[in-house]
């Protein structure tokens, strides 16, 4: 086994650790990733505070994440030492169920295995994130990092990007689309500069208007706010999709209600229960959905839009020592627009327990 | 103005009345039609309790009828006296808004005129539906009878039939297809009958396994029974699409599971609202979906599709004069799958009040 340093929550506790945990060693298909930018991600809250309750022990969260590969395994033919890496929030699937075989990883029939928090398909240990300096993973699973864009930026299209992207295709959208996304975080003012530069009329729907300024930069024709009911009312009906990453409970039907026909409401922040007025879906065979991340044939095809287009998060960079303190921002959230780790620092010896 | 016997309910009365009621004369592009068969839907039931509670005076209701034309206006091009048509439930539309110009009149941007309980866009009176000897509309919402189709069979397709083909189209269900009806009533069993022709493979779904002969009678594979745990397990992610139909307050999160990846639960029974776990529709990309009857191109290839198949509704037809104990029976229902009333019984003189 290979160590390396981390950050890690115990179940329970009220803080994560630096800790040193345990890589298996490279099989042939593998590579050793040295992290350098890990984005902080609304479901590392989550699974942090045991939302779920399934968690049975200590996590190192982090799914989106860039570095730099240091060993390949004998046959691996993808990459090679030095390369940038993006990687998000899978590192396998069954690789043989018909969503594997067309690059849907994200809905493998077995279930994938995910970034940090299952278990590895293979030897059975645990997997741990991307708050690490290093990760071991199949070749892949892994994407090249598109030249030219910041990597500490791109770390967040790996969950984030490729949240939002993956609707955005699915519903077809392009020149002439309107697209609202109802919640300007880090999945929103995402899915404002995707849809935007994918030739969409954009609006931003958000329950105040402090972040207008912020919409119109990103792109957006327009900001409204959700309490304003003239406003709302004057969007009935008007967008083709509603991407809504709004991570609290909130009144899905309200965003229905500015669904256009044959459109679409993705619901992409909130993963609990909410009441739905089935007639609000009648009246214009409206669709509400979601959807998982994304598998590595959407990811490869979002990266790739990324590059062309130089779209990245806007991040706030900090040290991974500060992650207890970014963990406690993004609660309250207090970000614009994602978190990222530089964890550079895991390789110091820590001073203290931060 | 004309005259014609009706079934009428007064709001708030405990049962429907033989009345007379007024039609317009016709216009340069209208047609008389004497109505011989009408279906009872279960929106009649609704309108006729006001659960809305929008209604504001008596009440026709019907809206799937079949009859022969006997008057044609000025204008009129496409139908002659003699014509066997049949009649659903929009009669007029703006026709000038996209959805109207793609034969989506369903979706009207101004709202469609519907059959009972509208007002006529021209000369501002209210609409009166089906349960009744006369009906007057524009030709351009008529719809001639495929030859060798019973005509009382026939008059459910034009609401029943139409509001489960529509989402079958829009899930483009052919051979290969996995679809499941959940609830074998007067949608259900048109709905099962429909996806067999298309080529599916159809599944129902019941709360009780009584109708388990009628599913396979009416070409359905299996039925499933909602309750039984291990058999709903079974099915989880299997359907392609769910044609949901049962019309009381049910568990949608249950039906969702039975959805395969991508694939659609259409709700098309119950208009309340509903709790929906969000989680279950990220799992697989699924949509959860609703649609409003049919617009006059999809009612076309509906009508022109049961033609070539021989499709129509298993029926009860009974003498409109019975139209209240017809609607006591639908209520808890006692019905196997449709009633429709023959009306030509309006055209005796009432010996009594029934």
């Amino acid at each position: 086994m290979r160590s390396t340093p981390a950050w890690q929550h115990p179940l329970g506790a009220p803080a994560l650790e630096r800790v040193t945990i345990e890589r298996r060693e490279l099989r042939a298909d593998d590579l050793a990733v040295r992290v350098e930018y890990c984005g902080v991600c609304h479901s590392d809250l989550h699974q942090i505070n045991d939302v779920a309750g399934r968690r049975t022990g200590p996590l190192v969260p982090g799914h989106e994440f860039v570095g730099t590969v240091t060993e390949t395994g004998a046959d691996v033919t993808g990459f090679a030492p030095g390369d940038k890496v993006a990687i998000g929030t899978i590192v396998d699937s069954c690789g043989a169920c018909p969503m594997c075989l067309a690059g849907r990883e994200n809905y493998c029939a077995e279930f994938p295995t995910v970034t940090y928090g299952a278990v590895d398909r293979v030897d059975g240990l645990p997997t741990h994130g991307g708050y690490s300096r290093e990760y071991v993973l199949r070749e892949k699973f892994a994407h090249h990092l598109p030249a030219g864009l910041d990597p500490a930026a791109a770390a967040p299209l790996m969950c984030a990007g490729i949240t939002v992207w993956e609707p955005l295709r699915a519903a077809g959208i392009g020149p002439g689309s309107k697209v609202a996304v109802a919640g300007l975080g880090g999945l929103g003012h995402l899915a404002v500069k995707l849809a935007v530069a994918l030739g969409a009329e954009v609006t931003v729907l958000s329950r105040t208007p402090d972040k207008a300024a912020d919409a119109t930069g990103l792109g957006a024709r327009a900001l409204l706010v959700t309490s304003d009911e003239a406003a709302m009312a004057g969007a009935r009906g008007r967008f083709d999709l509603v991407l809504d990453t709004i991570s609290a409970p909130h009144d899905l039907n309200l965003m229905l209600s500015t669904v256009a026909v044959d459109g679409t409401l993705s619901v992409l922040g909130f993963f609990g229960e909410a009441p739905v007025q089935l007639m609000g879906l009648l009246l214009g065979a409206k669709k509400l959905s979601s959807s998982a991340t994304g598998g590595l044939a959407e990811t490869a095809r979002m990266l790739e839009f990324c590059g062309t287009h130089g779209i990245t998060a806007d991040v706030e960079v900090l040290p991974s020592a500060r992650v207890n303190e970014v963990l406690e921002r993004l609660e309250r959230g207090d970000v614009r627009y994602r978190f990222v780790l530089d964890v550079a620092d895991l390789d110091e010896e820590p001073a203290r327990v931060v």
